[in-house]
């Protein structure tokens, strides 16, 4: 695996992930739960914004977690550390080429990794590889074409564009979360059931506003402004309109819309 | 009101909304009960889609269901019979002049209405001042915006982005979902809840294929090709390469995604 992070690695972006885990952790991760003794492979696990979450929910079951960047790594130790959680062992390492011997793991745990990958059938079969039969794999991705708000802007939707496409252009695809009933089937597993974990926000929920809207999603996009004009995808006069527009949408009588799908599949 | 139903008034029509009905009933209405004793106002009841479970869920409330249509009303008298309830009682009526005195019921229930009205924050002040004080309002409207799949195809939104426009020609607007919060805001009331509904759907779920994509919402948009095609907002063969891939999203590997809202607020 060589590919650009589209999000980059600075420390804005390390904040944005972490603002973001605290918002959704309930929402996405509050039903994940293995059991005493599990040994649990998350894969891919960034700065560790899920993995504190994961090892807590679950402290009698043990945690791998691997990423691809030494500084992730790092960082995600010494957050792991902060929490004073003992049942998470890091390694950094390639998804495609995983220290681990064939049904290793009971679980594994795969969160916002697949919209990065150019190949995300054949991770989720190197994945398969090393859980036991029985066991499951969790996936949680996002999905940038279940954004819509109100107001409705196009600029905001051009801008929004802009990351899928950069996305693409980085091998990757920032619409995977709708699909991931279709990949995990052609990986070979069973059972599968996807749940999407879609999040509403109006101005009645104002930790929303301020933790989903503007500091993941829209910074997010903000994040891209260098990049996308970089690329020529979109002019500066329709991104910052766009941008505009979108915090616009944290206003009183602002809403935002945006789908996360979670998928539960057994290796059988 | 003088506006054309976008959707038709033929049997077609009348058998996919009964479809629609079906399908999503637990999804919409499950969590609506009145109490005994409650007077309900349902404010455009159409061919009583909703009224049968409306009144079936809450058999110790009184219904008073009004629809512009007279047509639909005595459809709707048939369905109510057929279902052997007795606590409902129709009128025709416009939901902009309805022959109700100020506070003459504790609750109002608008389903699938407001998305054909150019006024509709007028419509919820008149049906507000129907409410006790005290009382509620559930609105329960979908949102095409809402709609994406897999496989992705642009054929398919621009053929969905029809009903869109035809909607908007028509006064209303397709994209009403989202505002809910917005409107019911604008139009006084207080306490609004906001609960999206989404209906996900992939092969594992054959009952939704088959009753939500392909009988509802890809059938409605196959509806809408005849006047598509002489608003001239679309050409044949783009408008039947979309309807084509809406049915491909019903094949095993496909998926298709699309949100109602469901919204309750309190007159106070």
């Amino acid at each position: 695996m060589n590919q650009a992070y589209v999000h980059g690695y600075n420390t804005r972006e390390t904040r944005r992930l972490k603002n973001q885990a605290s918002a959704l952790v309930e929402l996405l991760h509050s039903d994940t739960r293995y059991q005493k003794g599990s040994q649990v492979l998350e894969a891919g696990c960034g700065v560790a914004a899920q993995t504190v979450t994961l090892a807590s929910n679950s402290p009698n079951a043990s945690f791998t977690s691997i990423d691809i960047s030494a500084d992730s790594i790092a960082k995600a130790k010494k957050a792991v550390e902060f929490a004073g959680l003992h049942n998470v062992h890091f390694e950094q390492a390639d998804i495609f080429d995983l220290p681990f011997e064939p049904e290793s793991f009971d679980h594994v745990f795969v969160c916002h990794v697949l919209e990065h990958l150019s190949q995300p059938v054949e991770a989720l079969e190197t994945l398969k590889r090393l859980i036991k039969v029985g066991g499951t794999i969790t996936v949680i991705e996002g999905d940038h074409g279940s954004a819509y708000f109100h107001p409705d802007s196009e600029a905001a939707r051009l801008a929004i564009q802009c990351q899928v496409e950069l996305q693409r252009k980085a091998g990757g695809n920032a619409l995977i979360g709708r699909e991931l009933y279709p990949l995990l089937q052609q990986a070979g597993f069973d059972s599968i059931r996807v749940d999407p974990r879609m999040v509403y926000v109006d101005s009645s929920i104002p930790d929303l506003v301020s933790g989903f809207t503007r500091d993941t999603f829209t910074a997010m996009i903000e994040g891209i402004r260098g990049a996308a004009l970089n690329a020529e995808i979109i002019d500066a006069t329709t991104f910052d309109a766009g941008v505009r527009d979108l915090h616009r949408t944290t206003e009183s009588d602002g809403v935002f819309c945006y789908t996360f799908f979670k998928a539960i599949a057994a290796k059988s």
